[in-house]
């Protein structure tokens, strides 16, 4: 790879005015009051402005599921063992998790990544981009060092780019790795200054007691490692993880590509967040998914500028959030390319729609 | 027809608890956190209370877009003109609207009902049911005579019985008919006692004045008619609408044949409003879908103890937001048939659930 993180970020261009101007035309010509197909309008709108087409479809799409190890679990943060990281990995390639049935559903590619596994994997579908075997215990010093960070994020870039020269075009988030909410709730907690409690949510499904210690994990990986707020990738070394760099680089590697990228829940949320502090053109290029039950999740989508469209209660990472919501962003192709018009229909058009409605 | 509205409900059965609760010890043997996907899980419950099937699909699904015209049109209530329902119903026909686009992409079938249009239509593919050509003017005396109500009601059954014998087991509400919003806010005042100014939405898109003036309709059709709420029919005739009355014939309809019912958004909840005061057991066949723009909406589905899964802030009608929702139908009944097993897979459990996520 002869990429670096800047090099990328130079690649992110705005939205392309003209395309999104005629998307909006477009749609206040169809057969249907100004408006009121709401979010799948805007994502129409949106969509135009990334791709430069007024009527984009995307059916070659990926799901890219980055799976990483967390040094933290030896702090008793998780419902679940560490081992359970490298088993539903090999459940992703076996195509039994949730991801893969909707995946399935959603005619989309689950592209599995083993960036920092801590076990030795192996099958013919996985694509192997291990950085290091887990990051270290962060309660105790960096997770990993800023080359490992660095490396995991090119890492995930280049997983996209391989995927725009087979076709793909629109990608979403998906990550696996126990330990993960414990990561996101302390970058979270750096890059937004709010207090580890309430960045904390009970992931996989911890009780009270548990969330409590949590959120002093939380607290001690952030005094022991003292974070630079400002430096993006010193955040992601310190107190992150090798998969939410990954997808760090899979969202600026689809922002530099023109393409599209879902963003799943809590973790994916996190990757997008640190993507936009690195690059803030790239939260142009996301498309929000779901409101995920982990309570931070919502204020980072705000944090963002994004309004999720699934409500759902899901709390299941992995991609599923973003693969359900393909279907919304199919649909709104489909409004675009399908629809009658006022005049072709031969219908008769209302009164000028009201201020709230205007696009 | 033989039936009356009490031979109807008659019919409708509590779900089946036996294969709600298999369903339920199913997904907790399937490979994510127990409760991790939220309203999906509790959707395939009760899918499997309603069908008796622990692992049901729904491959023939049908819109039922019932329309109408409204006398009340005279009191300058929308934006649009009445001559546009007879214009959309042609647009329907012909493919073209909204609703046609999404039930293409939901592999859905849309059964356009002439219920009570204020035209002469004649179209192959038209289900010609029509009660009357259009309401009376409501803010004058009786929308329509209880028997014509009851007429509209028992040809919404009717046309569930039709497309049952031929195979569809997952019906989905969709509605057309300028004035409706006006009439559907009029049915909510009376049955649950809210104000009319708190039931009144801007449609398909009117000023603030003329919403002031919307509420003051409402308050002179119930002033005028006295409707009286203990009696949903007495209410549909006199503030009601046909195809208002004629979706809760489909919902009556597809609670008697133990098929779920995904109500679209506000004139539809006003729909299952009246069915399930007609009927509180019909409740539980009726799937929620998007939270519309409509500020009545969210009050009805909370009477109704539905929660919608779809937050895009739309306000279209015609089955729109129900039909998106056939994936998330979809994709419940996924998880079930597909998703591997923590044994099957050989993945470790993680702790009990918290109390939080017991299902």
């Amino acid at each position: 790879m002869s990429y670096s993180i800047s090099d990328i970020i130079g690649l992110i261009a705005p939205l392309q005015k003209k395309a999104a101007e005629s998307a909006a035309e477009h749609l206040d010509r169809l057969t249907k009051p100004p408006g009121s197909l709401g979010k799948l309008e805007e994502l129409a709108v949106q969509l135009a402005g990334i791709t430069g087409q007024v009527k984009p479809s995307f059916p070659q799409r990926a799901i890219i599921v980055m799976a990483a190890d967390h040094g933290v679990c030896e702090e008793g943060i998780s419902a679940f063992p560490a081992e359970v990281t490298p088993q539903m990995v090999l459940n992703f390639l076996s195509g039994g998790a949730a991801i893969n049935v909707f995946a399935r559903q959603a005619s989309a590619e689950v592209l599995c990544v083993d960036i920092g596994v801590n076990a030795e994997l192996s099958h013919p579908d996985l694509l192997e981009r291990k950085v290091r075997m887990g990051t270290a215990n962060m309660a105790l010093g960096p997770a990993m060092s800023r080359a490992e960070a660095e490396a995991a994020v090119l890492a995930g870039v280049a997983v996209v780019e391989e995927a725009v020269n087979k076709g793909t075009t629109l990608f979403v988030t998906g990550e696996m790795g126990i330990g993960n909410t414990t990561a996101s709730a302390a970058i979270m907690s750096v890059l937004t200054g709010i207090a580890p409690a309430e960045c904390v949510g009970r992931g996989t499904g911890i009780d009270e007691r548990k969330l409590e210690h949590k959120a002093s994990v939380v607290e001690r990986a952030i005094a022991v490692n003292q974070p630079d707020a400002n430096d993006p990738v010193d955040v992601l070394s310190k107190v992150g993880g090798l998969e939410i760099a990954g997808l760090t680089g899979v969202i600026l590697g689809a922002a530099a590509h023109r393409c599209p990228v879902v963003i799943d829940g809590f973790i994916s949320s996190i990757a997008a967040l640190v993507a936009q502090r690195l690059c803030a053109e790239t939260a142009s290029y996301m498309v929000a998914s779901h409101h995920s039950q982990e309570p931070g999740h919502i204020q980072v989508l705000r944090e963002l500028g994004l309004s999720p469209m699934l409500e759902l209660n899901m709390r299941l990472g992995e991609g599923t959030g973003g693969a359900l919501a393909l279907h919304l962003i199919d649909g709104a192709c489909r409004i675009m390319k399908e629809m009658a018009t006022f005049e072709s229909a031969g219908i008769s058009a209302g009164e000028p729609a009201v201020e709230e409605d205007a696009k």
